[in-house]
Formats: structure tokens, sequence, C-alpha cells
């Protein structure tokens, strides 16, 4: 149930993201943008083509949404596994609690892929289609249906399987982290490229083999579009990145130094409030990979790492979190424990983490209310700083080996170039055990690409791996089935 | 999976302890005390009706197994959710947190009351009673055998009612205490009464309505053999309490001032590590009632609270968690996953806790080697206070309304209080609503009792409430069945 997202892509087991919310856009957009106002199906939107709902379908809807609860309430007892193995549990816990996410998943696909499922969404459908389309109750039919014929086609054993590999695979990302030890993460990769390879097959035939794992994230998406989409947007970053590295980079010396980790989270948070993030509803904690994760509908949380050394990259990780917890936080209550109740999709959310980010985050107007509150966390070091000085520090643009604290502009080279690595390695064009070199290779020819940076190299093993978690490529994957594929990947 | 406890009695969900736990004696303490070493049933300990047990039962055996490893990783993830619960859980959370800890509850409780199960222990009998009646084996398939039995009296509704009864009212309480709103609370301890009366019936015939909440906790102990053994306790004790109050009090003031939050706790952390408190396989987090929880053998953690005016509360609090913690993590680690894999009984349970707390944790010989560095810890305070006077502080003897910060003498006087006053709920005798009342009579007539300091009737709906959580009395229960209701009343 956690949302993948441009920080928050992994999660310790997988366990994530509601199974059914993928690609669940909510049709009702309108309806559920009125929290608390219930319109009935008939006559909602004059169809004339809507029928009163006859008190059989409204009883089988209500059984529905009865098994569809539960899976939800499963799916967020697994969240809070995964939120915990990220935040708190010592390392001791990691062994039992692969096995406790993993049981965890059976159930929740053992629930998803029911026959009495498919005997009730076989009862309803005449009804669903009496609806106007775009009715919450319409979309509630067709999306569980949707994801109840992805979910019948993976066998349990499998989805077992993927979710201890995703725990078991979050635990070894964990260790290996701090050394950049990429040998001891390299097995993994391994397995979970095999893995996704295995999953990918349950939906042939498919045009290629990343295209189901997309449509999970962004329905209707595919490689092609997602290559188009790519390809168009390096022809017009292109210059632009070039033409920065014309000139002379920003001076972001201010940004570094020693501030104290308390008060960046402090204020961090404290935007985050102001943006409208509900703290009855949420939480903030730290974790060494930035995620936002929901529990229901009153427990949306965040999470973000925080650097002693520098101040901002605590603070954007948090704002992006803050982004999506915004996004679930303002999902109407009625949609709560059914398929709708999530972001509409992979591609939306990151619209609105990045929007409150970059556009909001990185924006003069929002410095001129925010930074006097920044300076008066840290007088010593940002006393003396002018407002315009630190403004040009946020924004200026450098590659940078860490796709999470990289800036608003070769963040889209990141993504586009792990699209590219993922996309080799999961074709079988490029072997595990040669990505360090070829993310090496790639990070000095990029488009405006000056060397990588010196750190990146050191840097390499965890965000090489991290190339396989992030993009909308093979990160894409819906929870139920093959949560812990993606999770592993993020 | 929680362990109860002098100060971790309660557990927001109920879902704290692993519902084949209880009582679940292991018999081998010896083999339990040698990790790694495993010793074959057949001829241990030299029996010489031991048989080597055939492939088939050692077979069934394995499915046993299997199926108690689901139960416990199943009962694990409650208590994840019960520990997240009562520490980190927005307020927000509430609902959806206690309608997902219902749900698991009867997950578990379903495994438990398996027809299938039930056929196993029945193939399990003879091959059981063919081995050494100590050993290991012959030990799981009786423990189990008899939660099995205990399990298939209540019925599943039951289950999911106190479950969701067990949520609710921890989240009321947290809600009313800083209050100090006994009449929010007061509904609650209503449903709850009601329900552990409910509960008892299914296991009439009993002597007494308190028996088989007991014998859950301490098995072959009864409300007969517990108030004869407080009516000795009580003799004995009251000549002490009388000398002592007698005497000029302890001067405690340097106990009290300003004490800063996060020394405190990593002071007691310290303590607890230098104990053995494996903080590879556990943590400390803050809670409003502290208690020590398990998710498996690697994974044990306490929680405690502190107050910043007074330096000893947190720590004796977290000392004594540590005591259950070292007990858990010294488990022999074959035994995990199983009913044997759990401390012996509440009983010896808080005889590990109060041992560090008070027979470790306030003797000269500990000071003489921790009051060095607690004075380190506050210089400004305990810099001057030479070691004598703080160690006579920390065992002033003195009534106080909060049995988790009384004292080793009148701790005592607070658990007899309890049991009498559950005693008098459960049977009627007294109505809730009439309990502030009760309490405050009996807190000025007990044995050595002055008048109940004022902060008494200020605390009092807390106390009085929290009397409903403590004694080994109403909080008995075994975790799968009843969970919630004892938790509620921890």
């Amino acid at each position: 149930m956690t949302r993948r997202s441009k920080r928050s892509s992994r999660s310790p087991d997988g366990a994530e993201r509601n199974p059914e919310s993928e690609g669940g856009i909510p049709a009702s957009v309108e309806g559920a943008a009125r929290p608390g106002l219930r319109i009935a199906p008939s006559g909602r939107r004059g169809s004339t083509k809507a029928r009163k709902g006859s008190p059989s379908a409204e009883a089988t809807l209500g059984e529905l949404r009865g098994r569809l609860l539960e899976i939800s309430d499963l799916s967020a007892s697994a969240a809070v596994l995964a939120w915990d193995q990220a935040t708190y549990m010592p390392v001791g816990g990691a062994e039992a609690r692969g096995r406790q996410c993993s049981l965890i998943s059976r159930l929740v696909h053992e629930r998803m892929t029911d026959p009495g499922l498919g005997r009730l969404l076989d009862r309803l459908m005449a009804y669903g289609e009496s609806l106007p389309h775009d009715s919450d109750e319409a979309r509630l039919i067709s999306v569980t249906r949707r994801d109840f014929e992805r979910a019948v086609k993976v066998p349990a054993t499998f989805v077992e399987r993927a979710s201890a590999l995703g725990s078991s695979s979050y635990d070894a990302w964990r260790r290996a982290r701090p050394n950049n030890d990429f040998a001891a993460m390299r097995p993994y990769l391994e397995k979970i490229l095999d893995l996704r390879r295995d999953y990918v097959e349950f939906f042939a035939p498919y045009q290629h083999v990343l295209d189901p794992l997309i449509d999970e994230m962004d329905e209707g998406m595919t490689c092609a579009s997602v290559q188009s989409l790519f390809g168009e947007l390096r022809r017009e970053l292109s210059p632009i990145v070039r033409s920065i590295g014309d000139q002379a980079p920003a001076d972001d010396s201010c940004l570094h130094g020693a501030f104290a980790e308390g008060p960046q989270l402090e204020f961090g948070l404290g935007v985050a409030r102001a943006f409208g993030y509900d703290l009855e509803r949420g939480r903030l904690d730290r974790t060494p990979h930035p995620f936002c994760t929901k529990f229901s509908a009153g427990d949306v949380r965040i999470t973000t790492r925080v650097y002693p050394g520098e101040v901002t990259q605590a603070l954007f990780s948090t704002l992006h979190e803050a982004g999506h917890a915004l996004y679930e936080q303002g999902v109407a209550p009625e949609l709560a424990g059914t398929p709708l109740g999530w972001g509409a999709s992979a591609g939306v959310h990151e619209s609105q983490s990045r929007l409150w980010e970059n556009v909001v985050g990185r924006s003069l107007g929002f410095w001129r209310h925010f930074y006097p509150k920044l300076r008066a966390a840290f007088p010593d070091r940002l006393g003396k700083v002018p407002l315009k000085t630190f403004h040009r520090a946020i924004n200026k643009v450098e590659r940078s080996p860490i796709r999470t604290d990289a800036d608003e502009v070769t963040y889209n080279l990141h993504i586009m170039l792990r699209f590219d690595l993922e996309l080799e390695l999961i074709e079988g064009r490029l072997a595990a055990k040669d990505l360090p070199e070829a993310w090496r290779r790639r990070t000095c020819r990029r488009p405006g690409g000056h060397a990588a940076n010196p750190t990146s190299a050191s840097a390499l093993p965890t965000t090489a791996t991290a190339a396989c978690r992030t993009c909308i490529g093979i990160r894409a994957a819906s929870a139920a089935r093959s949560r812990a594929i993606r999770s592993a990947m993020c």
C-alpha cells in the first residue's frame, strides 16, 4: 500500500500497495472530490441508461465491498510490516519478517483469486453495465474485475516466492548500501530479473516483455509509448541541459556544512503541514530510502532520510513524499477500502509529488515565505546567506549519482537512464554483473552530460541497483501478484 | 505476542502474545538452555520407554510445526500492528487498525480451531505418549493439544468482537488518560466485563469465574490459590509496610527536577544492554504504558514512558521490560514459532522482570557501578548528590497512585488491591461506575496505608481502569481467543 514514487518506489516486502489500486483510476473525480457526498448510481450524470440497482444487486455490491475491505485490511497489515522493516525493525527481525510478509501476501492473493469473488463479479456484470460508465459503482465493478482477472493468472506459490525475495533483497540492500557492496546485491538482482521474466509470462501474449508491467502501473501505457514519451522529453531536455552546462555552475556551498538533523526534520515536517499534510492522519519517520505509505484513509505516512552535512536533501524528499501523501489523504473517504480509494496511477502520483517538491518547493515565492523560518532554524549557517543565493543554490542543476537526491532537471535523466538499463536487463541484453560498468559508461555520455561525479563510482552499487527499482518499467507491477519483485527493484 | 507484565500488561489489540504460548511450559529447560543443541527425542533423558519416532510421526510433527509457524507469524503480524498502535500510529489510524487487528485475530483463531489441526494432534497422540514426558516434542504435542482444545470452545465471532473491543478500548484509554476521564472509559470497562463473563462461560463448569482466566496465564493456579498466596504475602508484608511507615520517609528530592528525556532513555537503554539485552534483536520506544513485545526470536522490543521531571520512572520501567525481553531473547532458537518458544508463564515472566528491576536495579552494588554514569548524564542535577542519598531515594517506600511507578514494596499492594477489585467487578459485587470510589476507599485503609496521595484522586481514572488491566486474575486470558479482552483490561 506504499505508493511507489520518485523517492518511494521501494518497499521492504512489496506489501506496499493495495493490490487493487494500480490503474484503478477513479472515474468519478467529481464524486471523489466531495467527501461525504454519496451520489446514488441511478440517474447520476443524467445517463438515460441508468436504472435503479435492484436490491439484490445492491446486496451483491455490499458483499463485494466486504471482500474488498478484507483484502485492503490485509494488504494494509502487510504495509505496516513493511513500514516497520524500513524504519524501526532491528536487523535480527529480517528473516521472520520476510516470512510474515510472504504469508500475508499469500492470504491477500487467495482472497483476490477466490472463485467466489469471480462469481460475485459475474453477478454484478449486468448491473455495472447499466450504470453510467464513470460512476463509482461501475468503476468499482470493472476495476475489481480487471484486478481479479490479473490475479488469477498468477499462482499462489509465485506470490509467496516473490514476497520472500522482496523481503530478503531489501534486507540485503540495506546491509549492502553503507558499504557500496554491489557484489552482495548482484545475486538478488539476478533472482529478481528471473522472477520478473517468469511473472510476465503469466500475461503472454504481449507485444513487449515490459508491457504487462507498465500497464499495471499506468494502465494503457506500453514500452513503446513510454519510449516515445521519453524520446520527446529527451529532445526537449537535451538543449536545456546543454545550455545549463555551458554556464558557470551555481554556487551551492551554502547548503553544505553542519545542519543538525532534528531541526532539519522539524522544518521539513512544518512545511509539509503548511502544504496541508494532516498529522492527525500521518507522520514522518526516517528510513534509508524515502517513501510514502498508506494503512488507511486515517493513516498515510511519509519517510525521509537526513544528511547531517547538507540541508535540502531531507527537505525535498519530505516535500516529495508529502505530495504523495496529500494526494492519498485527499481521496474521498467513501472510496476507502476499495480499489478506487487510491491515487489514479503511478504517473498521476508522481505528478503530485513532483508538483509540491519542485514547482512549489523550489520556487521563489515559496521561499520568500519559508526562508526566514529556515534561517531561524539554522541562524549560524544561513543567517548571512541572502534569499537569492539560497534560491539559486537549491535550483542548481548538476549530475549526481543518487536519483532521489537529483535536481529537477537531471532527475528526468535518471529516470530515462534507468528505464534504458532496466529494459536491457529484462530483455537480457545486459547482464546484472555488467550493470555497474554500463551505469558508469552511460552517465558519461548522456545529453548534456559532463563526466559522472567522482562520487558516482562509490555510490554506484546503490544507484545501479536502484536503477532497477525506479523506472516506470520494471518497477511496474500490481501489488498482490508481484509486489515483492517491484519492491525489491525499487 | 506482547508479554503482559507489571508494566507491559496492556496491548492495544491484544494480539500481543502467541496464542499457544500461555502455559506452554518448556518442559526441557535443559534443552532450551542450549541454543543450537537439538537432542533427538529417542533415548533422550535415558527413558527406557522412548522409541524412535516412525517416519510418519516425524512427518506429522513437521506438518504440525508448519501450522504452528503460520499461526505464530500471523500472531506476530498482529503484534506489530499492536506495537505500532501503542508507539507511533497517528490517532486517525485507530478505526482501521481495530478492524485490521480483528481480522488477523480471526485468521489466527481459524487456524487454531481447524479440524485438520485436531486430526494431526490425534495422529500424534500415541507418538507423544511414547516420548519422555518432558521432551520438547512431547510437550509440543501436549501443549498444542491443550491450546487447541481451549480454542475450539470459543466461537470465531466472539474472537472478532473481543479483538475489536480491545482496539477501541485502548484507543479510548489513550485519549482518556491525559484528562483523567474515567467517564469516557466506563462504557468500555462495562463492555469488557460483560465480554469477560461471556468468555468464561465457554469453559464452564468451573469452580470460580476467574479460574479459567487465571489458568491461561499461570496453568494450575486458581482464584483460591491466588487468594491464599496473596493472604500469606499480605501477612508478611503488612508489618514491613507498617514499620516503614513509622520511620521518617526517605528524601527523594534528588530524583525530581528537570531531567532531559533523551539522556534518560539513553541511560536506561545502556543499562539494559549491559544486562545483556541485544539491540540487534530488539529496540526501545516510547509509549503511554510500557510493555515488551516479541515478533520473532530476532525481534523482541521494549517500550517505556519518560517523565521530564523525574529521573527513575523511565529507567525502572525500562529495566523491568528489559527483564521480560532478556527472558524471551534467551529462549532456545529451535523452539521459535512453536507454543514452547515463549516464557513459561505470566508468573515466571514477572519474576524475571522484577528481578532485573528490583533485585538488581535497586541494589547498592549495581549503583556503585552505574551511578557515576548517571551522574555524568545529569551532572547539574546529580553531581553533588552522594551515592548513598541516591540509593536511599530510589528505595523509598511510598504509596503512589500509579502501579507501574510504584516502589518495590507497595507494588505488591497494588497487585493485591487490583486483584480484589477485579474479583468484585467480575463477580458483580462492584459496579464499574463505583470503581473510582472503591479505589479511593481502599487506598486509604490498606495495611500500613497512609491516606492516598492527593494526586491519587486526579490519577484515579487511569489507575482505576488500570486496576482492571493488571492483575493475574481478569487479565489472564489466552491470546488467540480472548486477547482483546485481556489487552483491554491490561
